[in-house]
């Protein structure tokens, strides 16, 4: 992507950002995460803080848990309904309401996945090939391309328009993805009838939380502390993060990753800045540090941790949210593929 | 494909074809069609015929209407909707039985429509680019290769694989994709549990009937006699076929492609051999053939023809099979797509 088309789409984001309290009627947001393991902190700063915020300005959310493309670069689905229970668990925790917002699950929607054939028409090989994104994530993942993660794009325009989602909060990587969207609704429309909106990149500006170690936070970078960790598990998996001689602390990112990864994780979790708990550690150093880390990030999740209990101890509940989740999805779903069928004259 | 797996695929084909009359309880067989115009003595002879048969010897018969297929290499979908209505009177014309076949158009079976998930992650991008038929059918047609003709292969193994198809009719050049059905119903059982069939191909050894110019019949060629047409258009059609200067009437394929094509046209119509109808025909000319070939297919196609108009007069009636034929299929992908979820752990 350019750098002109990125400031395009970053002043366009900037209009709809402002435009949302305005006219929250106005939009249908689609997001979701692949149920690969536990929602931690850098989910939590990164999108769900958002995704709630945008719920109760009263934006028709949609999540969906990305069931399927957990097998795009793996070859197992093993702790699969685990992973996807304890996501719903951890969403509520956040504050996701389920009569404001629909969950749902990929492999529990067929009239969305069908429109994977219209759609997959509407794109060259050429096209699906040029992917940046899918590119990358293939080299990451050390796998064979598959067909599922090569066509990645289309499902994704499947999830954002089934429900003619018209917002989709990404960070800059994710750009060339909503632009395969917009093409695809873009020639649906052009070549049989207006059924789709083209959907607009909302630039995700939350500063993004570093993992423990400095490095993007990842479960598979151990650097990561997951909202359903108890506080133990918290302040030991703090304790163990790799500093540096240094007692003095200071925020310093380029030199000092992990003493700044800490000091960003507790001034997200404390509504302070870096260099204000620097200044209060001061000479203290790094033992002084990762104990104030570890009370506030446990001070901060206490009250998610409290609902995350509770839920858990009531999964027929947690079964309810997803099986109405779904079947609202269905109905969605079920009318969307109408149109596209009646717009193609598909409808014997 | 090599000479010694053809031979292998022949000999194993040959060995289905001889149980199917003893254990018809044991196949299951998906083969289908798409609807881009009329069925013609093409079809007729090449596969209809056949499926009619194997219909009626109590073989478990699902035809897929493949309206998808058409926009695989095209930009439009004119005319689908009656070219699926006539296609379904073209099919119980010739003796497809809705009480013994499920007919059904492939748009209208969402749950077999998201096989294509689970199934893309089962093939990677190179083996789809493998594919010999997709680079043929890609060049023939003169459009970009499509992300749908792309994943061609693996729609196919959806629709085979949705009903348990364990046994398809095809021409040797359709081999490697019953291969790539086999593979990816291989790595599905193994990678989750055991679901699907390995199907086979059943080679197609009826003569091939060549189109009025001796070229492959295809409606784009004009060499086609629709089954649809009246007695006064198929005459005029052959009337007009290209023959030689030559008034002995001769069966010579290589140097006499048209009057061998009418000879061949007559004699499957009549059952009796081209040489025969040659010599009877002898020093009488091309105009005496004409003749000859036009009553014969007129008199076979008489009864078809006169159970096409009493079916096209009954519209409803038609429509009524199309959708008992969907509510059957959608039942049959509803339920392997459980067994699907069930296999893959995306129970929730």
């Amino acid at each position: 992507m350019s750098i002109d088309s990125f400031e395009a789409s970053r002043k366009r984001s900037d209009e709809i950002r402002a435009d949302l309290s305005v006219h929250p009627e106005n939009y249908t947001m689609l997001t979701g995460d692949r149920p690969t393991g536990r929602l931690h902190l850098g989910h939590y700063f990164g999108t769900i803080r958002e995704r709630v915020a945008l719920q109760d300005m009263g934006i028709a959310t949609r999540i969906i848990i990305a069931d399927y493309q957990v097998i795009t670069d793996r070859d197992t689905t093993e702790h699969i309904a685990d992973n996807v229970r304890n996501m719903v668990v951890d969403y509520l925790a956040c504050g996701i309401d389920p009569d404001k917002t629909i969950v749902f699950t990929h492999s529990a929607v067929p009239a969305l996945n069908q429109l994977m054939l219209p759609f997959l028409s509407l794109v060259t090989e050429a096209e699906l090939q040029r992917n940046p994104t899918v590119k990358s994530e293939m080299e990451a993942s050390g796998h064979a391309l598959t067909g599922l993660l090569l066509t990645y794009p289309v499902h994704q325009a499947c999830d954002i328009l089934f429900c003619k989602g018209n917002i989709v909060p990404v960070g800059k990587d994710q750009l060339p993805h909503i632009e395969q969207t917009r093409m695809i609704a873009r020639r649906f429309n052009e070549r049989y009838a207006q059924v789709f909106p083209e959907p607009e990149g909302v630039l995700n500006d939350a500063v993004e939380i570093p993992g423990l170690d400095g490095r993007k936070m990842s479960k598979s970078y151990g650097n990561a502390i997951a909202l359903s960790a108890t506080d133990e598990e918290t302040a030991k998996l703090i304790k163990k993060s790799k500093t540096d001689a240094d007692r003095m602390i200071t925020y310093d990112k380029e030199s000092r990753p992990g003493v700044s990864a800490l000091l960003t994780t507790a001034a997200l979790c404390t509504g302070r800045t870096e260099q204000e708990i620097a200044d209060e550690i001061g000479e203290s150093g790094a033992g002084a540090l990762k104990k104030y880390v570890a009370e506030s990030v446990n001070g901060f999740l206490a009250p998610i941790r409290e609902r995350r209990r509770e839920l858990e101890g009531d999964m027929a509940y947690i079964e309810d949210v997803l099986h109405e989740g779904n079947r609202r999805a269905n109905e969605i779903a079920n009318a969307t593929l109408n149109e596209v069928r009646e717009a193609m004259g598909m409808v014997y």
